[in-house]
């Protein structure tokens, strides 16, 4: 049994991507002092990336370090840190995770789900700091979202709390990659702004967005650009799709009350140029008593998911406590 | 200062609704063990009002007993006991009912919202009990919500979290109270349940429901009992009704994560006949990962806001915190 550690140590974040595996020193403050990246083992499972891990942490230097949070993209048991499911990793169900690492790393460690560690990583650093109220909406192929109510982050019946993306927002949709129709991000996420783009840049060939269709495919950040240059087709879908969004985010309100949206993901770039019409339609949905939250930009970017692994091993570490559930984050806003 | 009251001790339920009045001593099991009620003393205003719990709490028999919880159809500050409105009841703005109720009836004394109290209720004492997890949902005029979540009842900013009624879940709807279109209690409460059922009786002019609407005005009671007789145009009303009610549980299971969802109100009656629509709904929209939530009638009828009311007071005063959020009600489940 080791010394819990001190407030001045570092701590070591681990985003477990299906694509990418990335290890970060994280500084009490929650900044990234050195980060490593390497195309994940998926071939070589468990085994492979664990060694990977090993690797990448010797390599930024674990002196002192003692502890670790392992953000997943799955789910995973809490309390004994052993994985049940990565849909993008084949092979880890009932790996122990979390044990396997403290026996090779020597470090305490915690595992999150990955945007559950976003959250905290915002909650911790970034956008949401001192808040009690607060839900982090990530926008880009899909949409999804952490929400923390009276301090505290939800989970749960299996830590499937804040599934928001596939709550059923209108009859009609294109159809969801879920199979069914209705979703609200079926409506609103990218792949449904980028549609409505097309559209509008096919019954608007002399627009600066039919320009840019000609080149390439569309895709919120063309929107963004044509809607920056004052282009109407571009303003039009984004009007379009800020109703549409901003839809949802009422719904969210009404179900967790936050004060404050933290908007991720790709089409959060878009949230300056949507923000009039996004008001408008809280103004219009919002039941009396209720005001419009506020709305920022995720502040930590791709980084956030390493940060909040980090704050959670790092709180349990030093307290015997997840600080973000019950500590001192929870007593601001 | 008091001692902290004995767990043998009753507390008072008070139920401040704005048609009545009602205060009942409640047993250390969340009994009812005596009841009074009095039309509210609407004119009076608090004072009048103050008088009459005053005066039914001694009816009641006080001895020994030292806490009081006050469910209140209204908002108030949950830390100083002062109302901050009543829709139902004017004049009350700003008025200490907490501190008040102290001075008079030499009482600890606590406010609750009273939906939340009769979801309190429910997780002390009726259908909710042992369970971290769980929606309160009521079906009937409108549809509020009061969720459970990994042992805490969420408040959210302003206390407004749970506002499921008015998320919106479809394009179109009859109007909403709200003013809006599209809300699921325009399309799931007992009013749209109602005018479905009335059309349902023209449009089939032989049914038991067509004859029942000949004597009076049809509602969820009367398409029960069409129902229950086998009435083929009453079966096809709760059908239809059943998949917009299942829309919205799918959803409350989507962002609170539920494993039990606990209904209350007039539709509550109709569970058992929509019960297999429902699950056929759960289980065609939930997620995978998500397995359809436990579906279970309130139990405690029209005294669970008391019991709840009673729970609370209870709690705060042997405990000097919120047994109902932190305590052992939150171990269960």
């Amino acid at each position: 049994m080791k010394a819990p550690i001190d407030a001045a140590d570092a701590t070591i974040g681990v985003d477990l991507g299906g694509t990418w595996l990335r290890v970060a020193r994280i500084s009490p403050e929650g900044r990234v002092d050195a980060m490593d990246r390497l195309p994940t083992d998926v071939a070589g499972g468990p085994t492979g990336v664990v060694a990977q891990i090993e690797a990448m942490t010797g390599r930024l230097g674990a002196d002192g370090i003692r502890a670790m949070g392992v953000g997943v993209p799955g789910s995973f048991d809490l309390a004994s840190g052993v994985v049940l499911g990565i849909p993008a990793l084949p092979g880890w169900v009932g790996f122990p995770l979390a044990e396997t690492l403290r026996d090779r790393l020597k470090l305490d460690c915690t595992l999150e789900n990955d945007a559950k560690a976003a959250a905290i990583g915002e909650w911790d650093a970034g956008a949401a700091k001192g808040f009690r109220n607060f839900v982090y909406v990530t926008v880009s192929t899909g949409i999804g979202a952490c929400a923390v109510v009276d301090g505290r982050l939800l989970r749960g019946a299996g830590g499937l709390a804040g599934e928001i993306g596939h709550t059923r927002v209108a009859e009609t949709s294109e159809r969801c990659v879920c199979g069914l129709y209705g979703c609200w991000q079926a409506l609103a996420a990218g792949p449904a702004l980028a549609r409505r783009a097309e559209a509008a840049a096919r019954a608007a060939p002399e627009s600066a967005l039919a320009a840019l269709a000609a080149v390439g495919p569309l895709s919120g950040f063309e929107v963004g650009r044509a809607a920056r240059a004052g282009d109407a087709a571009a303003l039009s879908v984004l009007r379009e799709h800020a109703a549409l969004l901003g839809i949802g985010f009422a719904n969210l309100q009404h179900v967790y009350a936050p004060d404050l949206l933290v908007v991720g993901g790709g089409v959060s770039d878009l949230l300056g140029l949507m923000r009039p019409q996004l008001e408008a339609v809280l103004r219009e949905r919002l039941l009396p008593g209720f005001r419009p939250a506020e709305m920022r930009v995720a502040a930590l970017g791709d980084v956030a998911g390493l940060i909040g692994a980090a704050a959670i091993a790092r709180s349990r570490s030093t307290e015997g406590r997840l600080l973000w559930r019950d500590g001192p984050n929870a007593a601001g806003g």
